[in-house]
C-alpha cells in the first residue's frame, strides 16, 4: 500500500508541505484537510484587499481545492474540521463544516499545520455584528460584505501591532476617520522606541487618530454592536470595529492528542520538524522554532517560516532527511509611504534575555540629498558589548530598508561584528543609495561606543 | 614649524584627506590645490543636471574654495594647476591657470588626488563646437551654456558604458532624438550579457537607438562643428555629441616625478596609501587599490572608493596609521526606472583570470505578484566551483537590486557560499518583498548546479 501523508491545516505550511510531500514522494497518498473553504491564501495581503489595493479577495486565494489537486496530485478536503487523533491506531476524526458528516481518515505521516488563532478579549467579541478580525480570506470576505452593506464613516481598530497598523492605514486611505488603540504608549510596541515616536507621527499626518494606555474604555454596546467607545478623553461612535490583539497557536488538536507543547502552547519540535510522536510533524504558526540569535526556541509566527518549515515536514514525513536551520528573524510592515524593518533581538528583547549589549542609532539619507527621491532614514543597532557580535537592528524609512534589513540577517547570521559595517562596500549611484550608507555610520559609531 | 600637508586635487578623494587630516593634526597646515574652479563636487550626479532632475549645477558643488577654508581650516587654492614636484627639496611648483603666475610650494607629506581625465579618440576632439566630454562641474556648465544657446534636436552618445547611459537617459528625457554608439554588441558591457540585453530593451522602448558594433562612424565635420554620422544603416545630423569613452588616471604628475605607476598609468600604492616616496601619498582615481574578490592590483575608478582612500591618505599623512582594506567592486547605475548593480566579478573578468567557476540566473518577482508595484528582478551570480564561494553578482530590476547588491557585497566580503544564500531570512511584506527571496532561488539553483 502506498505511504499516506495527511496534513492538517492548508494555509501556508500545510500546501508547501503537501507540494513538497508529492514530489519527493510522488506515490504518496497526500491529503489536505482545511476547515475554510479556501487553501493557499496570502493572509499577509488582507488589509491591502480592505484599501483596495488588491482589488478582489479571489487575488489571494492562490489555489482553490481543485485546482491544487489538479496541478499537485494532491488530495483536497475543505469546510473539513479534524476534531482529533488517535495516535495509536493513527487515524485522524473529521467532522464537515456544512454537514455535520464525520469521518476518519488514516495516516501513516501526519503533518499538523494548523496555525494560529487571533487572540480574542471581551468586549470584543467575533460574534458582535461590526467587530471582525484580520486573520483569514473568510475574515475578510465578512468585512467586505459589513463594507458594501454599511456606510462606514469611522473605524477602530484595537491593537497597534503590524496587522493593526496595516488595517487602520487602510480605512484612513478610504477616507474613513480612523482609532487606533492600543494598551502601549506609542504604535508598534515591538520596534525600537525612537521608531515607535517615527511611526506615531507619520500615521497622525495621515489622519489616524492614535490612543495610547487604551486598556479601559467605556464601550457601550446596542443592538448586538458597539455603538460608541470613550477612552483617555477621545469619545467617538465607530461603524466598525476591527481587533488586531496578536496570535496565539491553534493547537487545541495536538493538546488533546498529548503531543508536547510549550508555555504558550506552541508545538514543540525537533529540526526534522517532529512532535513529541515521530509519526506527527509539525510546521507553521502552531510551532516553536529556534531563533539563531539567542539559540532559544521562540514563537515566531511569519508566513515565510511557515513555509520554510512545511517545505521541510513535508520532505521528511516523505522519507527526506531535511533540517531547519535557526531563524534571523526579520520582519517587516508598510506604513503608508514608509516601511518599518525588524531584524534579530530588540532592545526590549535583549533586555529581557539578560544579554550584555550595546546599542548606537543614526539618521542618514537614502539617496544623494540633491536628488529628488532623497529621504531621510533612521537605524538602530544591537550588538554584544564584548565581541561586538551583531544581533539585532531596526530601520525606518523607505523603500531601501527592506535591504537593510536584509543586509543585517545576513550579517547576524555569519556573526559579523558591528564594527566591520564599516568595512562592507555598499553600491552608490545617486539615484538610489547614498555617499555614505547609514551601516556604515553605525559602524563607525559602534566602534567608538 | 607646523607640519605641512599638501594636496593635489579637490574633487572627491583632495577634500577627504584634507578634512580628515586637520582633525588627526589640527595644527598642521593644510592645503588643497585645484585646477577647476570648484572643489568638492558632485561628479556622479552630472547627467541628472542636464535631464534637469537636480535643477542646477551650483547643487552639486558642495564647498567652494572660501566655505570649505571655513569650515574645515585648510587652505585652498582654486584655479591653480601642480606643474611639477621636486621630491629632493619636497616643493610642488604651481601655476595659475588665469594669470599664468607661477609659485612653488614647499610640503612635508604631500598627497596626490589628481584623478583621472577622460578618454579621447579622434574624431571627438574636445575643441569642436558641439563635442563635449561629461567629466566634471565646469564640463557640465560648457554643456548647459550650448543648450541654451543651440536648439538640440538630436543627440549623439559615444560610448554606452555607465556615463554613456547616463547621458543618453538625460537627453531622451527631454525629448531629444537620441543614438546611442558602442563599438560593442549591445549596452552597459561591463555587465552580465543577459542584463545587457534587457538594458538594451529598455532603452529601446525610451527612445533611444542604440547602435552596436560602431567603431567605424563615417562622420562630417563643418564649422569646427560634427553635422553628419552615419553608422551601420544610420545616417542623422547630432545638434550635440557627448563622448564617453572611459576614463584613464590622470597621473602625469606623478610619472614626471618617477613615482611607480601601473601599466595604465595608475599610481602604486601601498595599504596606508603610500606612493614609492613614502612622504607621498595618493587617493582617487589616480592609484591602483587591491580588489578583495581576488586580493589583485585593480583600477577602480568610483567616487566613494575615492572619499575612502583620501579618508586615510589624509589621516596617515597627518601621522595616523590607518589601512585601506581591500575593496569589493560594487558598481549601480540607473536607467530609466531601472537599475542595474555589479558586485564583485562579472563573467568576462572571472573567463580573463581563469578562474574555475559556475554561475546561475534566475528571474523573480520583487514584490508579492498581486501588489500593485511588483515588477520581474532578474538576477546571476558567480561562485567558485569547488568552494562554491560567492565571488560576483549582477542584477536587474527596481530599486531592491541596490539592496541584493549590498547582500552579495556583504557575503562575498564574508566568504558566503552561494549554496548559503538559501539559508538567509529575507524579510517579508507583500509592498515591499516577495515570499521567495530571488537570492533564495539563486542559492537553491548554486546547490543543484
Amino acid at each position: 500500500m502506498n505511504k499516506r501523508i495527511l496534513i492538517i491545516g492548508g494555509n501556508a505550511a500545510g500546501p508547501a508541505a503537501a507540494a513538497k510531500a508529492k514530489r519527493s514522494a510522488p506515490d504518496a497518498e497526500v491529503t489536505i484537510i482545511e476547515r475554510e473553504p479556501y487553501i493557499s491564501t496570502g493572509t499577509c495581503e488582507l488589509a491591502y484587499v480592505i484599501s483596495g489595493e488588491v482589488d478582489s479577495p479571489e487575488k489571494i486565494v492562490y489555489f482553490d481545492a481543485d485546482s491544487f489537486r489538479e496541478k499537485k496530485g494532491v488530495n483536497v478536503h475543505i469546510n473539513m474540521q479534524a476534531t482529533g487523533i488517535n495516535r495509536k491506531e493513527k487515524t485522524v476524526s473529521l467532522e464537515h463544516i456544512e454537514t455535520g458528516a464525520s469521518t476518519n481518515l488514516a495516516y501513516d505521516k501526519l503533518i499538523l499545520c494548523t496555525g494560529s488563532k487571533p487572540v480574542v478579549i471581551p468586549p470584543y467579541q467575533p460574534d458582535l455584528n461590526n467587530v471582525f478580525y484580520l486573520k483569514n480570506v473568510a475574515g475578510l470576505e465578512r468585512i467586505l460584505d459589513f463594507k458594501k452593506d454599511n456606510t462606514i464613516k469611522t473605524a477602530a481598530v484595537i491593537g497597534a501591532g503590524y496587522i493593526g497598523i496595516e488595517a487602520a492605514e487602510s480605512f484612513a486611505k478610504l477616507g474613513i476617520n480612523t482609532f487606533l488603540l492600543d494598551i502601549a504608549d506609542h504604535p508598534l510596541p515591538q520596534t525600537e522606541v525612537e521608531i515607535q515616536h517615527l511611526v506615531e507621527k507619520l500615521i497622525n499626518k495621515n489622519g489616524i487618530t492614535f490612543i495610547a494606555g487604551a486598556n479601559k474604555p467605556d464601550i457601550s454596546i446596542e443592538q448586538n454592536s458597539i455603538r460608541h467607545i470613550k477612552v483617555k478623553g477621545n469619545s467617538f461612535e465607530p461603524d466598525i470595529v476591527v481587533a488586531a490583539l496578536g496570535f496565539i497557536p491553534d493547537t487545541g488538536l495536538a493538546a488533546s492528542a498529548g503531543l508536547e507543547t510549550a508555555d504558550n502552547g506552541a508545538i514543540k519540535i525537533n529540526n526534522k520538524m517532529q512532535t513529541s510522536d515521530t509519526n506527527i510533524y509539525a510546521a507553521g504558526d502552531n510551532v516553536m522554532i529556534t531563533n539563531a540569535v539567542t539559540l532559544k526556541q521562540d514563537y515566531l509566527p511569519i508566513a515565510t517560516y511557515a513555509y520554510k518549515g512545511g517545505h521541510i515536514a513535508g520532505a521528511n514525513a516523505a522519507g527526506e532527511n531535511e533540517h531547519f536551520q535557526p531563524i534571523v528573524p526579520n520582519v517587516a510592515v508598510r506604513v503608508f509611504d514608509h516601511f518599518v524593518t525588524n531584524v534579530g533581538l530588540s532592545t526590549a528583547q535583549a533586555d529581557s534575555l539578560g544579554i550584555a549589549y550595546q546599542s548606537v542609532y543614526a539618521t542618514a539619507n537614502s539617496k544623494v540629498p540633491v536628488m529628488p527621491n532623497n529621504s531621510k532614514v533612521f537605524g538602530k543597532i544591537l550588538f554584544e558589548k564584548e565581541s561586538k557580535r551583531l544581533i539585532g537592528a531596526a530601520f525606518f524609512g523607505t523603500n531601501e530598508v527592506g535591504g537593510y534589513a536584509d543586509i543585517l540577517s545576513t550579517a547576524i547570521r555569519f556573526k559579523v561584528k558591528a564594527t566591520e559595517l564599516v568595512s562592507i562596500d555598499y553600491n552608490y549611484t545617486p539615484p538610489l543609495s547614498p555617499f555614505v550608507h547609514l551601516l556604515s555610520i553605525l559602524g563607525k559609531k559602534a566602534d567608538s561606543a
